[in-house]
């Protein structure tokens, strides 16, 4: 991978690359427990303080876990962060809502086609569960913000691509600006859009799949663009 | 912003996300100084040692830049770290490269047709400017994969979308894995292509642009299947 930042590093910044050789080399997976900090300090030949630095730097990127009195464990979701592109430093709140959308037109479309034609028995099961419940707070009127970025990410991977699952929650971490720019408006809308894409890829169906996608975000923008005026 | 994650916060997290609270406030820019630790500490009601850690943290997010001796700043890209999806941590380098290029299908043709549309004078001289710098590296046969991302990047500025130039040298952090997999081979056709992409945006004719897009990834697919037999 490419270094996107070149600053200066520190000791424990070094170290911390030097865990994540070890991580990649020895194949540890999520949960799997880390060396102590007395094995690595003497395999990685550095102080234990650096260690245990190096070891928090590694915390805030959720590469691991630090849990008191246990251990370290790989995280979940290694090297996943809150915000990862740095939405939160983007003044133009609105600016943002529109663009994060021209970019879900891009890709979100396409991801739903390949969905249709990679989605298994297991992945059907799950994107359809989710689409009854999203239909189901929607129409107690209770917060389905949670449910609906877990019936795209569901979607994302069925895809099947190893890069898509983790692309599309941070796009759609505007779901929630979305849901509350548009609150209780986009309801009849949802449902019946959220419901022929998930039709769609259980039918196996491509291009019904990315035309019922494209249709749920036009209602999005529409809705956006109304209220925006 | 929604939180992707939901791991239980240390005092110094709580403390770095009241920073994160007061930088946006304040509405402080890259490379503008932060209050010292003692009116943060003040202002935050929160021990010096605490802020301390808080702001470790920040850099290590690269939110904020420390300079030894100097005092704490808004770092340059506030927010993008490196590898900010945790490519690292994707065990399979070939699938990766794969699913990498398919996303690159999917975002950069209709990139190039934004840039097309949207780039002003400024944009084409500096997108001119990168062809010509890797065209001249090419032919010289040196390493160009720095320009080649920032070829790249300037035409995702171009886009004027504000989420576009934060995706996009992510997806791109596969070109060092492109250009170790396809060394050597791919001169011409690089040369072309990415001469067609910039005349097309320079002429402000969107479709040209996004073909041309698409004739470059096309080539860069098939290298990487021939070399992957």
């Amino acid at each position: 991978m490419t270094n996107l930042l070149s600053e200066e590093k520190s000791l424990p910044q070094k170290i911390s690359e030097d865990i994540i050789a070890l991580i990649l080399e020895e194949n540890l997976q999520p949960g799997d427990k880390l060396p102590n900090e007395t094995i690595l300090s003497e395999r990685l030949n550095a102080g234990r303080s650096s260690v245990r630095e190096a070891m928090k730097l590694l915390a805030s990127r959720n590469i691991v876990t630090i849990r008191q009195g246990s251990g370290t464990y790989i995280a979940s979701s290694p090297g996943m962060v809150d915000d990862p592109l740095g939405f939160t430093f983007i003044g133009n709140k609105q600016k943002l809502i529109n663009d994060l959308l021209e970019v879900r037109f891009l890709l979100e479309p396409p991801i739903a086609a390949m969905a249709a034609t990679r989605a298994d028995k297991k992945d059907i099961k799950k994107i359809t569960a989710l689409c009854d419940e999203v239909e189901d707070l929607l129409k107690k009127h209770e917060d389905h913000t949670q449910k609906d970025i877990d019936f795209h990410a569901a979607i994302a991977l069925s895809s099947k691509n190893v890069v898509v699952p983790r692309l599309v929650p941070v796009i759609n971490s505007s779901i929630p600006l979305f849901v509350e720019t548009t609150r209780g408006t986009l309801l009849d809308e949802t449902i019946e859009t959220h419901r022929e894409i998930a039709d769609a890829i259980a039918a196996h169906d491509p291009l019904r799949a990315q035309d019922a996608m494209y249709l749920h975000l036009v209602y999005n923008r529409k809705r956006i663009q109304m209220i925006g005026k």
